[in-house]
């Protein structure tokens, strides 16, 4: 037998050959060839149509050659990582003003007070970022700081945080979108929860058609809200000045609650869901333009003090304007029509605000998968989130945030006010984690200025503490409790992940790598092991229900091994025992047959204990189990055929040392022939 | 290598044998083991435990040795085989008023006439099935009788006539048991449908336990109805007699039609489904005590005679009382109201009435799998339904059936009106065809009384024929095209599955049985065909994705044929084709590598495209892949594994002469002992 396998390259295209002489293959090199795009299409017709409809919907597919890292000047970065942050204003303010307002309209004084305490917040948190920056140039997120410094519980933590925080950045964004949206065109409200699920079904699209992150057509919606924000600030204290910055007085509110400590922490709380995204700039390091800190450090400060600037304009003209948290319509939305009226310029601020919100949903779809693939690589997440799909893009861990967005989205039916109470305490669980595992950087390294940089970052790590506590205490019976019960939950669900991994690379680790083949003893416990060709005494056993084309195909292929062979049958009485045996004998005899008469008329647990019971007589044998599966040409007649090879290849699987061949039979292509021939069905 | 076949028999117990040293086979005989019950139990827990919950619910299994067929008696025959007709006096009739009524006050003066035309019917074709019990002693359902004497689309045809009747059976009889009930108890009138589909799965679960037919606890409702009717009818007719048989008036009714020919022809085909069961006996004859014919000729004659009787006594005595069909109560409930009030007597008619009518739903549950099993004997029906389960019922029948039934009885919401117009016409068709058959049966033979014979079938024949006309024209509208398209949809599925059967006997038929191993030829074109060990020529290809004990077992597996193999790996680039034959090298380059570059990241389509142009290169070889596949201890960790190998092994199944070996790795055994001595996730 000579397989003559120095001749058959490159090999001559088949099915495909029907249609056209297409290349499936080229030669590269002895022993290499290269597959061309066709080659990557699968051979089932409707294999070929569905690959047909997501070439359609995602575009063709890019070879690995095409990944290049785009690498964003400041300005761009600024839009595209600052649009999670900036685009926080349009929920922040609106959802501490709607916990104020319950304290009736005395409390609602005490929003500047609590802005003030926000943007401190959010000075700080900044300047902890930028020195993370400075220790991690090359870029870190909270999963790799938290581990690095503060042991793999901590890092684990804190990614659980993040990808909570994540999926929620995806459903507050988006139901904040949209409620820019009807707050602008009241008639979409109704459908507001099915406009939210398009987008966040567009957003998955795109990004598995694989959207470059950076990208001038990704700057403009935040430089467009940037502009119709500020002019709204512009115009809204023109205006105030106008008539001598003198407060619009609000209407009168009956307070609900009291007007305790427990209900400005409460607000307080809600507030802090504007710094969310702040965290975007230390993580994006790798595509900014060399110096990449240098440039970082910049993006992070202008992103920061923009924000700082908005926060407080937009809360003051509030409170100028008197304006209240109302249902149906966004504070924003309410302070555009009060300045601007219901004009252009409002639709312009309106559209611009659920634009930036709806790509600061789009950054979670880059920043969710790719945190996954880390933790994959780290063998804490399913390994599936590593894989690249046909566009290059992280598939599995998109549509993984999409279902878990979807689902959260749906169960809050979009209300960004139910959302809200859930998101921020992850995010500052994953900030304190951060800046913890910073100020014991700084310990351990004792470098130049390490004594300010422990205290820069042990100032936001306890601000950052200090908020988690509040945000996961006063909001607990609103929604957070889920998410403090998500985290620990995942947390376990990534251990138990690792340590399966662990046991699986200790499993499949190949001792002696170099000489394996010549001086593996052979164990003897249990053990999976390493063996040698010579090492594996065969035992061939074939199951024969009865004699026919495809039984004997299977007979034929055991016994043309040469080695020990025999066949089973099952019957289901003794006469019928009795009966194949006959047969047996008159076809020839020529393998051993063992019968099994099974009363009960199973067939694959007598079967499989059988094997199992050979395998313990005989341990030192490799039992190869060869099956005939008769193939049909059309998927429905598999219905027409006994399931038993199926069944018996399942209960066959967990048996140790337990081989198992398949040799298929097709119906097919013998039976058009035949049929034409007038032997077929009308013969 | 010795695998002394000769020493393990008995094997000694494996899994069970933790547990307690349980025999899982005896040796019968040289080369033949018995398996004992604990050998029929799965080896997996989770099997382990749907089994022990199915044995609780439907009892242990039995050997096939306890199949015995019971024979009856006359007077429980008469009640067993009985029930589907007479129990249809509880629908019959008043499915017939209620069109009536439609025509108004007058038009129900016609119930007489018409009930009278059904008379007539109902003894013609009882003389019928007397001369087809003549013509088949052995026993005969339409199917056989058409089939034989008019060929098998004739016969079909029937077949498919009467599985829609036997779904509609279950459908009609439990939904009219439920209407016994709730007229009768009008509070459990809104949970109508659930009480039904309760019945329905009851029914199910107790012939799943494989309940006998015969018995005397099945023929006790029977007579207890006909005790309660009878008992009726005589207490009705002496309270007329004491008015002097004046009939009651009826409350005036308002014609919502016109009286015309086609309403009379309307409330004619709607009384008809009272015929409906009136074949039982001839298809039931094996059951019956020898001399089979004779006791079913005594029993048929019984039926069709007690039935005349209710039928006119019922008809006429609605008609003395003035009873009117109303929503909410049977016509039977009103009766027994007006003739025995509201005490223990109407309990017990009502009673009677359920429960015979839940009896004839049961007959179907025995004739529904015989037939199909019959059939698919024949290849008309996947061989499925032959499968005798554990309690030696047709299980997948039973199954079926329950399905079917279910869906018609919720799709009509149990509504017994409802489902009427749909019953009739799969009898009538199967009753026509069955007579014609026996028409052309006398023809042919010739026999003694020929001529008498062929009057009796035929006017039976041509009786059913305007029946079977008259039921679907008039009730076309109100349901019967549903039957009417079921019925050849049905023929021809069944005709597919035939030629699809054909198609495979034929290709999987052996020719030369006796000699095949050293005569058969070589074969030049591409059809199966039966092979001896000397013409396979081998050739293994094992794809290998990375280096581990998993994959060098496959390897070591491959090579310990000593045919020729090579590996195959597919690399995302150039780069990683390298990487990855440069590990080859250094273990050891043992075996030839084939390496191919898929620039698309596309694993099972290269693959299988480079299988099948090898097998077009060389297609006198037989290629076998041997997969290596990791099994771990838990099913959900498989998802945290490649699915590449299952993807590999559905892709290939296709291919022609491709053989497929898996060569499992067990992840738990090896990590457990493992992770306890150290090395596991903690170290």
């Amino acid at each position: 037998v000579d397989p003559a396998l120095g001749q058959f390259r490159p090999p001559t295209p088949s099915r495909f050959g029907r249609f056209a002489q297409v290349q499936l293959f080229r030669a590269e090199a002895p022993d290499e060839l290269v597959a061309t795009r066709p080659a990557s299409l699968p051979e089932s017709r409707l294999g070929g149509v569905l690959v047909g409809i997501k070439r359609m919907v995602f575009g063709p597919p890019l070879p690995t050659s095409a990944v290049s890292q785009e690498r964003m000047v400041k300005p761009v970065a600024l839009a595209v990582l600052g649009s999670d942050l900036l685009s926080s204003v349009a929920y922040g303010p609106e959802a501490m003003l709607a916990v104020l307002v319950l304290g009736g309209s005395a409390a609602l004084g005490l929003s500047l007070p609590i802005a003030a305490a926000l943007l401190v917040l959010m000075i700080a948190l900044g300047a902890s970022y930028r020195q993370t920056i400075r220790a991690y140039p090359s870029g870190a997120g909270s999963y790799v700081v938290a581990s690095d410094n503060l042991g793999r519980y901590a890092g684990l933590v804190a990614a659980a945080g993040l990808l909570s925080d994540y999926v929620l950045t995806v459903a507050v964004s988006v139901a904040s979108g949209v409620d820019a949206l009807t707050s602008a065109m009241p008639r979409f409200a109704p459908h507001g929860a099915v406009i939210g699920l398009g987008v966040i079904l567009a957003l998955l699209a795109g990004n598995l058609r694989g959207i470059r992150q950076a990208g001038a057509i990704f700057a403009a919606p935040t430089y467009a809200f940037l502009v119709g924000i500020f002019a709204l600030i512009l115009v809204g204290f023109v205006q105030a000045g106008q008539r001598g910055f003198q407060p619009i007085t609000a209407p009168p509110i009956h307070a609900t609650e009291a007007l305790t400590l427990f209900l400005v922490l409460r607000a307080f709380a809600s507030g802090a869901t504007s710094m969310t995204g702040i965290e975007a700039v230390s993580n994006a390091l790798p595509a900014f333009r060399p110096p990449e800190w240098r440039s970082g450090l910049t993006t992070l400060t202008w992103m920061v003090s923009l924000m700082v600037a908005i926060l407080a304009g937009l809360v003051t003209l509030i409170h100028l304007d008197g304006i209240v948290p109302r249902p149906g319509e966004t504070v924003l939305s309410q302070l555009g029509h009060e300045v601007f009226g219901a004009g252009m310029l409002y639709a312009y601020l309106q559209a611009a605000t659920m634009l930036v919100l709806f790509l600061a949903a789009n950054t979670a779809f880059n920043d969710f998968p790719r945190l996954l693939s880390v933790m994959a690589h780290d063998d804490y997440a399913p390994r599936l989130f590593l894989r690249v799909g046909d566009r290059l893009a992280l598939t599995n861990g998109m549509v993984t945030l999409t279902v878990l967005a979807s689902i959260l989205f749906l169960t809050f039916r979009g209300r960004t006010e139910a959302l809200i109470p859930l998101y921020a305490v992850g995010v500052f669980l994953a900030f304190t984690l951060s800046q913890t595992g910073m100020v014991a950087h700084w310990w351990r390294a004792h470098g130049s200025h390490w004594r300010k940089s422990v205290v820069v970052n042990g100032a936001g790590a306890a601000l950052t503490a200090v908020v988690t506590v509040i945000v996961a205490v006063t909001k607990f019976s609103d929604g957070s409790w889920v998410t403090l019960v998500a985290i620990p939950l995942t947390v376990g669900v990534l251990v138990r992940i690792h340590s399966h991994y662990d046991i699986v690379n200790t499993a499949l680790s190949v001792r002696e790598p170099s000489q394996n083949l010549s001086v593996a003893p052979f164990p003897s416990d249990e053990e999976e092991h390493e063996e040698t060709p010579e090492q594996v005494h065969h035992l061939i056993v074939v199951p024969v229900s009865r004699l026919h084309l495809a039984s004997l195909r299977a007979l034929a292929y055991a016994a043309s091994f040469a080695t020990p062979t025999f066949a089973v049958h099952i019957a289901p009485s003794e006469e019928g025992a009795e009966q194949f045996r006959e047969q047996w004998t008159q076809w020839g005899n020529h393998i051993r047959l063992e019968t099994i008469v099974s009363p009960y008329r199973a067939v694959v647990p007598p079967l499989t204990h059988y094997l199992e019971a050979l395998h313990y007589q005989r341990p030192d044998l490799t039992i190869t189990v060869v099956l005939y599966e008769l193939v049909p040409a059309h998927h429905w007649e598999q219905l027409l055929h006994s399931p038993v090879a199926s069944r018996l290849r399942k209960a066959l699987r967990p048996l140790p040392d337990l081989v198992i061949t398949s040799v298929p039979f097709h119906l097919s292509r013998t039976s058009t022939r035949r049929a034409h021939s007038g032997l077929g069905p009308a013969g």
